[in-house]
């Protein structure tokens, strides 16, 4: 694996790598981890890599690694640079012959994602999207859970997604993550909903199966001075005509990463939510609730696939991020070895997530100008 | 105090008397249990009452009532009927020269509650609309901390309601509860808005002592044959220019009765949730949350004055139901030995909150017909 | 109903009036609050007692009240007095022939326990202890579970039950409460172990069905000056085979009062704890815990008879309590109308239960004296 | 790193790797996974292993890797085995210059730590023992609260560690992890004291800072046919004239890992549970409870250096285990470097735990099978 981004003081890129490292599938071989070449440097040595295979951009990366010989050069690269950085180090190294690993926001508008659904569409290479919460293994039994109809047709979905730590003008004192985060040159049209909101948006139609088909968002910045929204609350129209709500805010003051979801059917309801995530709620409209747990031989083959301790040894964010690389990984290795994938390999986001994601984004602020109720979901 | 409904097989009249026996200051007398005389007879001899003091009807028991010498006749009487048996008995009690206890959505209409605001300004007699949720210590707290600004200004409210016991087509089969709750005849034309959505609405602007000032409604019939709403989720702004959201539902299948709220301001925010009634969170922006229980010490005087065992020691529905009723009579006793009540003695939601309520409920299923965005909060 | 002590600046007695007072059944007609006269004068005042019925000795108001005509005395006293003063009015009580509820632990000393059976059983009256924990819906609950065997046989019983507010030396400030629990004139042998250990104890043999066979106890005074235990650890062995433990201390600070078992059999296990009293987990080998909630239709229906009000809608302390009285109410209402009672009316603990207490008490201070490990259980 | 055990279907060894992996500082470079050399061979295939860097014995490993010239040998050796495979490998890693991290509990018997400690102290070697859960952060947050003496003096200290995995005779079936834990060949004299007993004590004396100077212990074996304990109760005496009470089970049906500890002192008191590892609560007596989590910024520095992600991306069982192995790897390479290490560095258990450890258990079995009250704490 090659990295572009994640310099000493990035907060994600140090999340990818531990993920990446923790079942021994990938090794980091090289990388560009800053656009200034001396801090590059300086974090390639102390992640012990070899100073030849520390680079002062990506396109150099790309040009040098594709000369070395195979089994040597990077498989594939990580890209974990702000959203404005997305789209053209992607593109590039696809066509380099490199797979990706994407930090999302996939791209920094729709149109970027449709060019780069067909980049990769001619590549024939690989591409993850790290929404990192599907890789939860309750997240997991949820979707099985709904998948197997045990539940019935759903009714409600919602979907929350509080933090605090912008509620303050923290940009203004030049914290990084701030100041990119609410940077449209940076993040794009948005802010809260494009950081977090996205994420939200992504848990709820990959738990339920189901597409949005309409919304209806209230926009908000609360903070003066700021340029993107810090705070949003969306009605939303599902495909199979259920309704629900997901709200995603930066400025809910004393909140941590909050993202918690519900979803209701004809005969009981789901619930999870990130901080206790290795449990997930069964309720019934006839009979006691039940505490599913991670790690327990209860669970569907698919959430088993995704547990690495038994029950009572939690597992969190990092195992979540982890369960993409592995995945990601495993199908690499599969596709490099010519055999087929299991099943359960290529459970990871990918280009249609991001397409959907980015239009979640652009149909969402939309409907924040608009004075409209329902906005048609358009991709 | 006498009783207008409240029959052997209803909900609410037990518990409302459970709620007005527990402190001692209240001794049920007399009663109009029912529209079937012999239900109402039955019921009466149930609770101990002699049977002279068990009325046939409301009207009768009001003027048989006035006639009795004071001391001996009931004080004020406890209205417990559905909704549509409101407003008359509310009136015609007032007239007759009693205090009145009404169950809420306090009429069946806008229209009917100012009409009754008139007949009880009039009256010079006591109202109280039986908002249990804000009998709670916790929530009297809540409202403490908001009000002497320990959290600085509010920005976020967020509410919601879910129940799950109408996501069947339960009022087919008869059942009572479910029978009058979505009959437009006797419950007006809102189901799940006027039955706890209105609950949700007076907790938000109890604690946040804000009003709010637009909303934009998604109002749903989820069970094929059903008349009323049983699902809404609204979008708020308030007076103070912070924003926020309120659901109910009555379909959320495996909920039990579970109203939450939660309140972010500038630093810190609030979290409490009815099922967990004796705890409130205090989250901060820069240090831990803190968790407040009912029966200790450090409360404000409010709360303290509603809690009647020390921490450790569950208080939960009636005795938040019994502090209304308790607050209610310890004014009653003050005006009728003429002396002033103490602050918190008044401390009991009355018909500005039931004007509030029966807007909300205008309001919010007006919203849900309408394609605009934002509807002003008429009153 | 009468009582005996509960005058204005007691915590319990108010208790007994709340519990006695909800469910409408049970009418407070006289009492003797106080030795002092005065004192227990305006105690009735306030309770809105006639004056001649209020008395300034218990001797006095067993003797006068005796002579009122049946239906105008009351039928039964409560005592909730300190331990020094239950043996004597009980036993008075019963000799001037009235039904008693007493405030546990039963007597002073085992000795005084026994002589109170002895007067018991050849009065014909009936005997209330007032455990309050076991009126809790989900304690009857788990009571039921395994009774039913549905668990299989028990292996393990812990229960543990720590406070905090002994945790300095309270009684030098004369602080009431603390005064008479730390003093053994007052209090008996024991500190903690009469005033918490005995819940604890008392909880363990009735949901588990069993009995303690032999203990093991370390008793402390952690408070320099104390002239009681305040703390306590006691391993347990049960007449079926399994071990235990149990724990109560007064110096755990920050705690409140949090009553907690755990019982694990071969199949899955139980946990309960007052502080989240409406809440039973059940537990499983090879299957999902199980959240069992009051009020809900799938309990026992022992457990149900003991709910009043719905699935969330919290019932707590006063509730629990107040189910003991009503279900004594119920059986001495039949007993007085010459039919049986229901079986689930005579659920609540009497003088069997208060024999074992005063047993337990006299073990676990003998034991804790003691250097050899083992204790036989002595009645 | 090498590894000694930790074959294809080990748990522990798994564990170990993930745990190595995740920071980045180690890499596996070679291994004797199993004393079946196919199975090792395999192994090591399966972990990208060069062929000939998988040894089919423990000491070929230690020979021939010796013979490699540093920075390619291995510099650490990982002991994964069970219990009676800990201490010859150890010993034989100090001797021929490895640095050694070993599973607990350290050795066969107290005798062997002993001399395992001797060996070590010519050695000049680094050593570390995986108590795992003194790697949480709020673990370590809770020992700097303690140390910096903000409760004031630790009065009570209570910790259980309750298993339901060996509810039935699971060894019976051959299932491998419970064949080898209740063998008195591989695990020594105790299983669940020697399993996860050893952990609670580990514990209880690294937050308190205080050791257990006698102990009472209530030792069984509650599956009929299973050689060791399966289950035990301990009651505790402290340095500082603290009590405490320890059990650990793994008989509790339906519990998973639940290792939960509370520490009471003069003015409050902390509590922690490791299925919900990022919260540490602090209570106290006249205030609110505290609600520490992973991840503030509040915590203290130690805390703070063994947490890799902000608050609310939780972290658990392998994170902590891997913040011994990177605190170790930090260490190893700063004396490789012939640099002091920094203090939060060297902050992994060691010899002197394992010393403690072994001590714990002999005492423990000792104590269950005496007739006396108290034991001694003997090393």
């Amino acid at each position: 694996m090659g990295m572009v981004g994640g310099g000493k003081d990035a907060f994600i890129g140090a999340v990818h790598r531990m993920a990446a490292n923790l079942d021994g599938h990938i090794q980091l071989v090289c990388g560009a981890f800053s656009s200034n070449e001396q801090k590059s440097k300086e974090s390639g040595q102390s992640l012990y890599l070899p100073g030849n295979r520390v680079y002062g951009t990506y396109a150099e990366m790309f040009t040098r690694e594709k000369l070395l010989p195979e089994g040597e050069r990077m498989d594939f690269v990580s890209i974990v640079t702000p959203n404005h950085l997305h789209f053209e180090p992607a593109k590039m190294a696809l066509e380099h012959g490199f797979h990706v690993v994407l930090d999302k926001p996939m791209t920094l508008s729709l149109a970027e994602a449709k060019l780069l659904k067909q980049v990769l569409g001619g590549s024939g290479k690989l591409f993850c999207l790290t929404h990192t919460y599907t890789g939860y293994p309750m997240v997991k039994e949820a979707k099985e859970i709904i998948r197997q109809n045990k539940l019935g047709a759903i009714k409600k979905i919602y979907v929350s997604y509080p933090q605090g730590w912008l509620s303050t003008f923290l940009e203004e004192s030049g914290q990084k993550q701030a100041a990119w985060r609410t940077d449209p040159a940076r993040s794009g049209i948005a802010g809260s909903m494009g950081d977090i909101g996205v994420h939200a948006f992504n848990l709820a139609e990959y738990i339920s199966g189901l597409q949005v088909t309409k919304l209806c968002a209230d926009i908000n910045i609360t903070v003066p001075g700021r340029q993107l929204d810090d705070d949003g609350t969306v009605l939303l129209k599902f495909n199979n005509g259920a309704s629900g709500m997901l709200y995603a805010t930066q400025v809910a003051a004393g909140e941590e990463n909050n993202i918690r979801i519900q979803i209701y059917c004809e005969k009981g309801g789901l619930e999870w939510q990130q901080q206790d995530a290795n449990t997930l709620l069964v309720k019934w409209l006839d009979k006691p609730a039940e505490i599913y747990r991670a790690g327990s031989d209860y669970l569907s083959p698919l959430a088993k696939f995704n547990c690495r301790t038994p029950a009572g040894h939690p597992e969190g964010y990092l195992e979540a991020f982890a369960n993409l690389y592995r995945n990601f990984a495993l199908t690499l290795m599969s596709k490099n070895n010519g055999t087929n994938p299991r099943e359960e390999w290529t459970e990871y986001p990918g280009i249609a997530e991001g397409i959907r994601g980015m239009a979640f984004i652009e149909n969402v602020i939309a409907s924040g100008k608009s004075d409209n109720k329902w906005k048609d979901f358009e991709v």
